[in-house]
């Protein structure tokens, strides 16, 4: 079988299992205080350009968003997110657990616009009855979306300028970030994301590693005391340097952007197949996450090869399907699927 | 340099990571729905004798104490502990942050006594005013504690009979559970434990893996909606077969028991070693933790070849030190701090 | 000036007021526990044919909500609300800040419909990914709505059966019960209110006291240690006889229902006034909550003369705004505002 | 009957009541917003010698408290509290409902040592685990305390100032403020409690009011965005003016001041009467609650003609018992009383 679902069906990729082993032995302090975790804040310091930003190891993404958001927020402040958001759909409410509620806006593909932030913001405080709602406190955006899809240097600049006017910190959920960072014709580098943003991070659980997230916080006055925080939230592993000897590894020879690139270019190769094949696609993703919309026979026999999601309930006629590439995905694999499609 | 400071200072058993290594290109689904997982679950239920319990697997030890306190109590309940309990001091406020107070009693080298459990919650109900103060939910307790210490069989029974009558579930913090189990001269089994908790979880990344805690619900009426509150708490993992694998390695030919015996065997050499000279230890631990008072002298001279803790602030002649064995921890280790001692 | 921006504007009622008076010096013990606390729990248990059901005394309306709301969910559980709800726009966070979202649901003129409940339902347990969502634990309706509508009684009876059958309570919002069972056509009696929702309250805020809401709970699984969730919610009020006395009076020869009667009343009168010059409603309510839009000339008219609030923000031409009867409006109040509007 | 009770057995002071009444017709707009709560504060801001400062008027005591130490602490920080503290003891958990942990000092008749709290803060910074624990943010003392004794002015400098060398704010719970200041050989103004803390509220439940907390905030840079903080907590009077036209009432003509100083003139000579006759203070207080060591039978005669409370459970040959003087209680009350001591 060939396996589409998703980016984390995999260990590590072998560069950082190999690290994993060849330390394995060795003793260190617990809780991030080792020097392999100095290292890897070192790396990612330099690779975003924010030699005076700060580097924190969480090991998930929902456990990320919601320890960064309740350190951000003031008690009675929400979080401005596309109502498609992973934080306002599928972290079973892990944000409203710390007290916080998701103020929605509307999902273009997964991403927000610049104007309807700005509408939110002004709207809210134009309204005489303020103190009774909500207040803007920060804005999410994950990089690339839920459905695969990336902001232009242009729109995050917008994004950031109305969030700075506002007075409101951006905030950036990168669980793929390498896949936006190496999007077909994106132009945002890691640098863009570090200047734009007040708070984002970097997925390593589904780019290569067995798991962790390293948050960047380059706002000074944002997340002062977050290590008591981190483990208020539980978020805080006493193994600490295992975060810091996988991120080592991802940004030791670009491995991190390597493994992006190449399953990006995977994601497209396979794109590039079901729309030779006359098939659409549902979203017009340029990363590692493609979504097409298939005639029901299509979807069944590529279920007798293949495991990928089903996008929604199946429809009547034609269902939406998610295919994912991951490290683990190989030329040979999309050779294959290429043939199972033109069967 | 020899370290006794802890024991997750290093990675994990040689035969955790082999199983790592040897399926990390497998592909499996997400958040422990993998057969991996569920051939760990099995083995777990077997070693606690109890096949109708359900077994759930988290990342770490705070993370896990918050996510079952939370699921376990009503909103106006606390939970009662020990003073020095982990989760009344070292995790940050955890507890709290759910919204649940931590009610605390006395501390007998870490253990609580069945009468001042009794008491409290007797106590308690005679006020008129019971429904203006923290009603007691459920009691947590560590095994071995905070001190190394354990309790024995008579005394958990007596634990467990205190909470059943006063229909308060009994949970027991395992972090550290293999050491509590192949205590020296312990009398207590895996099997009692599952008996006479409702909860309780094994530990594993201070015996021998990674990182995770397989968290055994035995009471029917406790956790039936866990897993989202796993995820709320940001403690579901992705990659969820990491432990799996690393859990079924743990129970495959006792390697968990072995770990455990090895560990506690040189705590007890190391310990004797101090005895022998005179020293006293601070706290009887038949564990893998040991608290010994040192002269100022010794500890100084220890400090030059040897990390261990102080544990509070150094004393004007004589000082308090921790020192821990682990599964990297040689026979040839204790032989040196041997030499180091008595030199 | 006309006052008509909302039904809180005065004191009490004066039967309200000469009670008050009348035990002002009377010593009772405090937090409800008094006699005319009982008196009125039985006198409201009474009128709700609801002998076995349990009330209690809170302040106000947004602590009754989220104290009743966190009380009945469990932890990985959110409510299901109008997506204008109070709960849901102007409660400051209040539900969110008890750990739980509120899941939303389409406002047809501030009500929700049963097959919108069964949908949301039903959709969400065939997800397969529904545990990492947040679950419907309870239906939250207002009767009547922020909107002044009222459902009718076999619009209740669907949404109670959909409840039931889903294993969900319903929870009923009465902050201005008295004008919901008072509507203008409505079928809906308050024995009708208690027999068809598990938890409802009174309003008595809106509806002549000077503050206080009676939550009866007739779902006897419910809520069953509900005071001290009062009290850690703030919400138990230190001279509770306060509550009993004002609700004896309410409930003493049918006041409750004669002021709510002709508030109503009144609000029929004020809506038939514009409808005959020609004004179109916003809504149509049949309560003491009216919705005009109506041309600017008119509005500022008006604004000379009377206030009111303006919903929503000032448009081009014409606006929309509230006008709302309360204990204090009198027939003169009325008949003067006509004059106003036909002048 | 003689009633002892507590101080909140009766409604309102009549001046308070008939303030209510003369308003009671009035029309004003809700939520604080009106000209009674505007006057209010300027008197109280006037008698508190603090023109700069923001007075917020709540219900009641509990939910003061939860709200302005939610709104104080940072999410990791916890709040400093002697062990016999009314947010320890007595609020079924209010303020680790919020997420927060009360750290406790030890208790000297109700009132905390700045030793001691300079002692725990160094102590807590000086621990190289201190970021797993819970950080003290504010203090929080009541005044006078739960046992009616107060500090002195030299005491509350020296609290004052350990707090502003340590950056933590200090919290003054004044639900019987007025007593304290009417202390009997007692030296502290309110124009010292204004200048020495932070933030403090001003009793009205428990002194002449029917309800209401008056919260002064002192310093600039706390709690500025309160009100939704308030509306959040369920603590926003929708009539709001009640509260406003109360401590209008009791700011004037020095209401407040009088009610205080002749209730605590009764407790001294409540006191004396029974020191005359032989007895014992349990502790020594100097306002209007006075707690004695009584033989039992003394009780038990006591009982038969009036009601307070027992302190504790009955003991084997003597009880310990408090008795508090409120707004009703009369000269005749103690005359009276003195007869029955001394039968």
């Amino acid at each position: 079988m060939l396996h589409f679902d998703t980016d984390y069906m995999s260990g590590a990729h072998p560069k950082v299992m190999e690290r994993l082993m060849e330390t394995n032995f060795e003793q260190t302090p617990g809780y991030g205080t080792d020097q392999y975790t100095a290292k890897a804040k070192e790396l990612i310091l330099e690779a975003c350009g924010a030699p005076d930003a700060k580097v924190h190891f969480l090991v998930g993404g929902t456990q990320t968003n919601s320890t960064v958001i309740d350190g951000v927020l003031a008690r009675h402040e929400g979080v401005l997110c596309a109502e498609s958001g992973h934080i306002n759909v599928h972290e079973s409410g892990a944000i409203e657990a710390t007290g916080h509620k998701v103020l929605t806006l509307p999902s273009y593909d997964g991403k927000v616009s610049a104007s309807d932030v700005r509408n939110f913001i002004d709207t809210f405080y134009s309204d005489e009855t303020y103190e009774h709602m909500v207040a803007p406190g920060m804005l999410y955006i994950s990089f690339p979306t839920e459905y695969g899809t990336v902001y232009t240097l242009k729109e995050l600049e917008e994004l950031s300028e109305v969030c700075r006017k506002a007075g409101i910190p951006l905030f950036i959920d990168g669980a793929r970030l390498g896949y936006g960072l190496a999007a077909d014709g994106g132009d945002v580098t890691l640098k863009d994301i570090a200047r734009l943003s007040d708070v984002f991070y970097i997925g390593g659980t589904k780019v290569g590693a067995l798991f962790g997230e390293a948050v960047v916080v380059t706002n000074k006055n944002l997340l002062n005391h977050f290590t008591p925080l981190v483990k208020q939230h539980g978020a805080l592993l006493a193994k600490g340097r295992l975060l810091g000897v996988q991120f080592e590894a991802l940004f030791t020879d670009g491995l991190y952007e390597q493994i992006s690139k190449s399953c990006v270019q995977k994601a497209v190769r396979l794109k590039n197949i079901f729309l030779a094949k006359g098939y659409k696609v549902e979203v017009d993703s340029p990363t590692n996450q493609q979504f097409f919309r298939l005639p029901n026979p299509v979807v069944d026999a590529l279920l007798k090869e293949a495991t990928f999601e089903m996008w929604g309930p199946r429809g009547e006629t034609e269902s939406v399907v998610r295919f994912v590439t991951g490290w683990t995905t190989t030329d040979e694999d999309i050779d294959r699927l290429e043939e199972i499609v033109n069967a």
